[in-house]
């Protein structure tokens, strides 16, 4: 069988790296070309000298019909504003794209203008475009031109809440969603901010009114229970943990009225039940927690939940890589449903033990 | 003047360690005795390298009544069930205490025995001790005999909510505290679980429901709206976070009937009226944020809060050392309270700046 | 073609689990046993919860009869005294076994003897060992029965020192290796020395005079010079660093007369000759050095070295993951060598990217 | 009595911030000017948020002239080549000065020139500084207008050679100092390098050939062995290490003839001899090992040392904050020498404990 020919546009930032991870380790892709406008002209293992002798591809900088002429999919992971002018361009040259960036994640433009205070160039591709969380969409990306991988916190919070939003067993109006990232979730750059000597050993809030993701949320969650998108407001906190690479959610909701004499049993039937099939969303036994250690360089997510009875809260926690499951390992997995592989193909040994 | 005879009894753990630190950097104080089982007849330096040539005190083990003899404030950092059991004998032969176990922080006796699940020996000293947070209780503390030290979680919690709760701006009902704890939160002790290679770059939530510093919290919390330590139950998740010092709280709440038109500014300005004489709150100007970063080493707590108008949830933010004001520089605090030094005393340059 | 079938000795240590990630990633494998004293009965990934759904196989309480009876290699990591007692029993039931401890290391019983402090039960093993570094002793490991995986400490350096050694270019009289481990190198244990608040955020030298694995490096030294194994000292001296996985060595030498118009080129020439069908040495460009960030999570060892023409030393310079080439992925190399694999299988997309 | 008036030019890089943390703990200085660049015209403590509260002072932008108006003393931490321009302006205005750059270390121009490739525009000013290691020049400080700050890495060296070097019981020709140093050490910059994601969990050596901390420690080290400056040659390495603070130093030398019957015990007797009555400087007892965690935050500088009886070669091992006893720490105890106070004065409380 011929493999599949894959280009990563922006590949030398975080996410793009790990896409070069991912599809590197996929037997039916071929890697074709790796862009970059810092670091055209030098190997990708200059850049990451961990891959040196791994991937020693010389990293170009293409224009986007470039790219197209021989790639069968493209995975952009461009800034917001500029990916909604670089996909229509391969997706008018016959590629199929995974875009990483928000501008095709949402289906209500005005929402998606608003949060990113952008006009979008091509509000058509809105509707067209399918959310990039297989275990909700993956009969969809079969046949979908364009997948917009959905953001980190995104994949976290709805993997945490889809089986109570889909049942009605949580009320809608009083979710609260605290979560932490670590640092590589702020991209790969020269910023203060995120020097050593000023984030280890810190952890702070920031984003706390208005970060992104909240509105992504909560048009998912929407849809999850089966409104229109624009129906649910829910309360988003995320901070900066010392840590590289990982995600953590703490989800703080309340029962409807037809889920009926909670208890942490049932919450966590509720996981087992849902997620039974999925192979990489893992409900944790009994009492267990998520830890982000356990979901280190995997596309793995783990969740588990718990009562208060005291309080009549339900809290939910999810963990995953920010950088695997909640960025370019997700990717693999959608590229999986997309040809028609198996969705783990690719995927299954990037865990690291210790 | 003579100097303030102190000794600490249970020294050589992180807070008893951190105790002597504060003590000895006060000039209006004399160690006499450091105590320790597992360490007696070691030079508490050999224990802490870090302290030779500043604290090489032998490391004593003495009983109760011994260390009581030449010493006029007792510092106790024991396990619960061992505090109640030393303190009495402490106060009988005269000496002033502040105890930093769950022992006496409760007035309530059946919220303790509830959470401690424990039978306190002395339940007449619950009335009498009085809880060492001196930003409320400074008048009480300036002529008790026993101050218990606040819990590490709660001093971060109830400093962010007095404000509110006194002037009723918030409602009762909904409190929801997520926090995250530094690695010494969880004391010196040989376990795998606290290991370097379990800990660094992990993250997690543990004492998911019945965490016993959530009755703490509520107890006090209702006595800082008025009531009488019963009224009111909060949810609190506590997560461990891979930084050896620091703890973070975000609070979630809803603004009473009687706080209108709520926004940020409106929140800072309360915390700034309400603080206003408070050396060790900083609240923070503008929309800045809380860091663990900026209080580490100190007995700073930093403060303020905002609006999210989309869910009319309010967000408070809160950051302090675990061991410092969470813990051994406020019983430094406290001791200047009750022996009426000014309360900054030994308490101004133990930050540590990068 | 039938898998090979393999079991795993002490799994659940840091190198038995690294094992397991390692064997898990090979195509060619089955895993069959995975035992353990402490964790007998439970699943692999209730100990390792990042192999949830991805190992889940039952550690057991074996007797080496027992592994060895459906089993074609058996990988013991296990303490030294203990493996000299268990892989004879392995051998005699016609098992294939690569061992992590020190006891199948040395050539030379006396020096065994005198560095570990214990009477060898199997002295004739010693000489039937093959010593496990594929680039130096494929030939023998293609037939051999036993193979000692080295220590971490002398793989790095080795693989530093080998081409000068074999060809003579440097003095015997005054090697000096100063080296850094990571924290893993420990072991899984609770002890309070390398708990995360005693560990993180420091650095020191330990085990400064009569380090086991400097006669170890010593012995395979000679035998790389063509000695009988006795005939070099040299200086060595670890140190304990703050990070999870990986191992540096900077070596100190001197060139021999026959080594002349020393220059940074010609030592990075030197490398190049030697190493270059070795895939898994990685000679870097130019002055590039080593940095552990770049062997994370992976069986590679990046070298370069460089000349101080001040003094006339040479500075060699190594960097390995301490449990991958340093322990558990070694020995899968090692294992693709004995059982005429290709060497890289299941070794090429073990590492991390970010 | 009137306090002294201290001013820090270039007051916002790390080592400038850690003077400022030195000097507010000296009961004896008023901080007059902190002036920076990039950051007047704000406070202090908004570039530092640990320091809100404790020190508000306005950062400005002034002249030397204007700093030295009203000043007794300033110490610059600027970069090489603008020190040189910076400081005999604040001498000409009457003002002491301790200097944090490599532009006065230096007696011999020639070396200064040869490792700075600058032209130093008042050589002069080398014959008159001090260089600023109270351990060897206190008396010479007492009456210096200007003192040299050390470099972190020949503060550690030379501290750990001094006794040896001094007495003759080591060869000059062999030495070889192999340094580890935290991040801090790089300065407060946004640079890639030493982003987080980049920093953590690496470890590297840099400047591995001609790194100019070498020939300030040839220098040196040639004085204290009674030579004139230029007559030793000796190998220096420094490391990267991934932690904020901290720096340790290995040091491989050899024994001169008049040094018989090498021993552990023996080079700890030197130690203790030589700096028995030196406050900062730590002998450690017996067979313990300098750790950077033990000299975090303060002025101390822990030594010990050892013999290998193998190859006859003698470790040297020191400890100290690149920060504290490396920088500006080593500048509060210089000021103390130059002023007349006693060297401990503000120093003896800043270490962290935990």
């Amino acid at each position: 069988m011929n493999k599949i020919k894959v280009s990563i546009i922006g590949s030398t930032g975080y996410v793009g790296a790990e896409a070069v991870r991912g599809f590197l380790c996929h037997d039916k892709v071929e890697l074709v070309h790796l862009t970059s406008r810092s670091f055209a002209g030098r190997k990708f293992s200059d850049v990451y000298p961990v891959y040196r002798g791994i991937c020693d591809i010389t990293v170009e900088d293409l224009t986007p019909e470039q790219v197209a002429e021989d790639s069968d999919l493209v995975v952009t992971a461009l800034p917001h504003g500029v990916s909604s002018q670089t996909v229509p361009v391969l997706l008018s040259k016959g590629c199929r794209v995974i875009d990483h960036s928000g501008d095709f994640r949402y289906k209500n433009l005005s929402t998606y203008e608003g949060s990113y205070k952008l006009e979008h160039p091509h509000p058509e591709l809105l509707k067209e475009a399918v959310y990039g969380l297989p275990e909700f969409y993956r009969e969809q990306l079969r046949t979908a031109r364009l997948a917009a991988n959905p953001g980190c916190y995104p994949t976290c919070s709805l993997i945490a809440l889809a089986p109570f939003l889909k049942a009605g067993l949580i009320r809608k109006d009083s979710i609260i969603i605290d979560a932490v990232s670590g640092v590589s979730g702020a991209g790969r750059k020269s910023d203060l901010a995120y020097a050593f000597c000023e984030t280890d050993e810190a952890f702070k809030p920031y984003g706390v009114v208005g970060h992104r993701h909240t509105t992504e949320i909560e048009e998912q969650a929407s849809f999850l229970a089966g409104g229109d998108g624009t129906d649910i407001r829910l309360t988003f906190t995320p901070h900066l943990a010392p840590f590289k690479r990982g995600m953590l959610a703490t989800v703080y909701c309340r029962p409807s009225d037809s889920f009926t004499d909670v208890t942490a049993e049932k919450i966590n039937a509720v996981y087992n039940d849902f997620y039974k099939d999925e192979r990489f969303v893992r409900v944790l036994p009994g009492k267990e927690l998520p830890d982000v250690k356990a979901v280190y360089g995997g596309n793995y997510i783990d969740v588990n939940g718990t009562y208060d009875p005291s309080t009549g809260v339900i809290k939910l926690f999810s963990a995953q890589d920010n950088l695997g499951k909640g960025a370019a390992l997700q990717a693999v997995q959608t590229f999986n449903a997309m040809f028609g592989f198996d969705e783990g193909d690719g995927l299954l040994t990037t865990i690291r033990g210790v």
